[in-house]
């Protein structure tokens, strides 16, 4: 490992700065942060992938506009309401909302990013949202990058921040991120932001290529109840302040920026899951040995997706039958009796048969906060890793009913 | 409707006979019956669908190559062990159980299908399921059927069965049908047992015919927790006793007898989600005006398989945000704009937007055991419909841990 982690989050790379307010997005009596603004003082290139989820929020939509045209400055994000399936308000209400912002930054409105996150269907409470975007443009600190992973959070239980830096030649790069996530997280992408800061100086095309790989390696691997959402969003801004040479594609530095910002967006895809709702286990899952990688893909994502699995791991049983049972419906090409299950280290299921095992050391594995299943099929060289969690009654209680939203909506006249 | 529902099950039909007993398989302290027997007096057809999952159990193996030789006459059924994922012992032990069963019937082993549900990986206790049987073959009686219904339970709550007749000219046809089921049921088929006798004379080719089309409408198109097992099987007995003359394909009394059919399947899979774990909703999903008949069928299932879409209906919350979040990401073809959702006749979505409703009436209709909830993507003219369930916190305390029966097989010396 050639970087370093460090203490600090999306406010640690040179030039950037945060601010965050309270809005009442959700519920207007709340005092909890729901807005939070990023802003890089000098310009930058911009990268971001988004939910492949067909019905897209109007924030994702107009995002993926605004940074296709690649002049991002500032992101501008709300918690509490998604504006999804808001049609041609929520169109408009992100544009303005946009350029509200960019009034205050000087900026043109497509140099910001909008993100949204919470309730779909219902009108973002634009009366709310919009008075403390002056303050907050006059009021960017250093310092508020904590503030912003708190202001983006739903469902969460603890805000998530991360930094790390490493050494171009002389220079100090930084990559910073924060992220929020919950529930709907699952291939492709999830319920959830992240917003990546560096001042590592690259080309758009060179960071296009960097975020694509990344995110293929993290947010494309993780799921807590299979659920895609309408708002998925990675944003990575990079304004070049680190004053390094902007590197080529054969370049150390590059690869040097690779393997940071992967490392980055794997801990912060993993601190989703663990902070998954209601969440008790984090599971990785190991298919190896399959045919092909879209065979190892099937294979993993079936077992991540059971909600008998889930339920199995919610109940630290050492249930292989399920896991086979999950692999036996992915449609991944394999053969029953060479299948082999292993619990970390331990085998459970060889060649499709309960194996000669210490049942309780299984069962201990099962019962720690996080374990490992590699599933071999022995067929090949291919593999993928999922990470996971269970599914618990918790979950299902947590998840009955938004209708108080609804309700509140109503005497907002929004709906 | 040209057919009646009458009182009966499987031995409803002529010349059916069944017997059932207690062999304690899961628990041999348990008096509950698990194992049943039945047999057609005369040579009849026998038709089957089985599991598309890979890893299938050894009856299932068994039963496929013993219908396809057309020769079937007596189903030997047992619950508390699945015997999957069990190798060579569990093919060896499914063997023998044929044979045992043949010999005291006087029949073939290859006359005898064999289904086993209950949990997987442990091999069957032989020692226990063999000795009824000889008991049984000679106490086989005409009203054994609701017996047999129960015999097959596992974590069922009810036995469910269900017969009808219809005329052929002057003969009176009887079907009669009894099925298990309760978790992992998922298109395409189920943890599902359905066995079906009648004494309707036809053809076996126009049986299978008669069968796969009822299975495609019916078993194909119920959904719990979106698993599917390693022993699903649907297998159809035709005795002939009715006396009536075989039908042409294109003959009166073949659709007669193709309606009634898809009748009994239907009711039984309904049954089967109805009956589903710790379910409190029977839900309809409708997906019409699709452009493909695979589209429609995709928007189905996305919406019948999500836990968050799921766990609102167990909190009787009329949340169509979540509804359009999983035709979202359904992969079928669609415009956001032009989605309607309703619950029963009342508008929920309109064109991806909030309708104007009386919220609480919608609330209302949640709030009911049973309700229907229609998708129009109005695109086209292709519909699909699929049969679900609520996903309750009891469902995933209820699905924990399978863990005592390990310890059973433990101390059976199984494992």
């Amino acid at each position: 490992m050639s970087f370093k982690k460090i203490k600090g989050g999306v406010c640690t790379p040179k030039k950037f700065r945060a601010a965050t307010a309270s809005a009442g997005i959700k519920n207007p009596s709340a005092t909890r942060l729901d807005l939070a603004l990023l802003v890089s003082d000098i310009p930058c290139v911009g990268s971001g992938t988004f939910t492949t989820n067909q019905v897209q929020a109007a924030p994702v939509r107009l995002s993926k506009k605004h940074i296709q045209d690649g002049n991002i400055r500032a992101i501008f994000a709300n918690s509490g309401n998604a504006n999804a399936c808001t049609g041609e308000v929520g169109t408009h209400d992100a544009q303005t909302s946009a350029q509200h912002v960019a009034e205050h930054l000087d900026l043109k409105a497509d140099q910001v990013a909008l993100c949204s996150t919470g309730v779909i269907g219902l009108p973002l409470p634009m009366e709310r949202l919009l008075p403390p975007i002056e303050g907050m443009a006059s009021s960017l600190k250093r310092t508020s990058g904590t503030d912003m992973a708190k202001a983006i959070m739903t469902s969460d239980t603890c805000h998530k921040e991360i930094a790390v830096s490493f050494k171009v030649g002389e220079q100090t790069v930084k990559i910073g991120a924060c992220a929020k996530g919950a529930g709907m997280i699952c291939p492709n992408m999830a319920t959830m932001l992240c917003f990546i800061t560096t001042d590592f100086n690259i080309s758009k095309k060179l960071l296009d290529q960097a975020v694509q790989h990344a995110v293929s390696g993290s947010f494309n691997c993780i799921t807590i109840d299979g659920d895609m959402s309408t708002n998925d969003t990675v944003l990575v801004l990079a304004n070049g302040a680190a004053g390094n040479r902007a590197p080529s594609q054969k370049s150390k530095s590059f690869s040097l920026f690779q393997e940071a910002l992967s490392f980055v967006m794997l801990e912060m895809a993993k601190a989703l899951v663990r902070d998954g709702e209601r969440v008790t286990k984090f599971v990785t899952i190991n298919a190896i040995g399959a045919r092909t990688a879209k065979d190892a893909q099937k294979v993993a994502e079936a077992v991540a997706n059971s909600a008998l699995v889930k339920a199995s791991w919610n109940g630290e049983d050492p249930n292989w039958g399920r896991i086979i049972h999950a692999v036996g419906y992915s449609q991944a090409y394999l053969k029953e009796n060479k299948i082999d299950i292993l619990y970390n280290d331990l085998i459970a299921c060889s060649n499709g048969l309960q194996a000669e095992v210490d049942m309780e050391q299984l069962r201990r594995i099962a019962a720690q906060p996080e374990f490992t299943i590699t599933i071999n099929l022995k067929l090949g060289s291919a593999a993928n890793t999922v990470y996971s969690s269970d599914i618990s009654p918790e979950y299902i209680d947590f998840n009955r009913s938004e209708y108080a939203y609804w309700k509140q909506a109503r005497k907002d006249g929004l709906v």
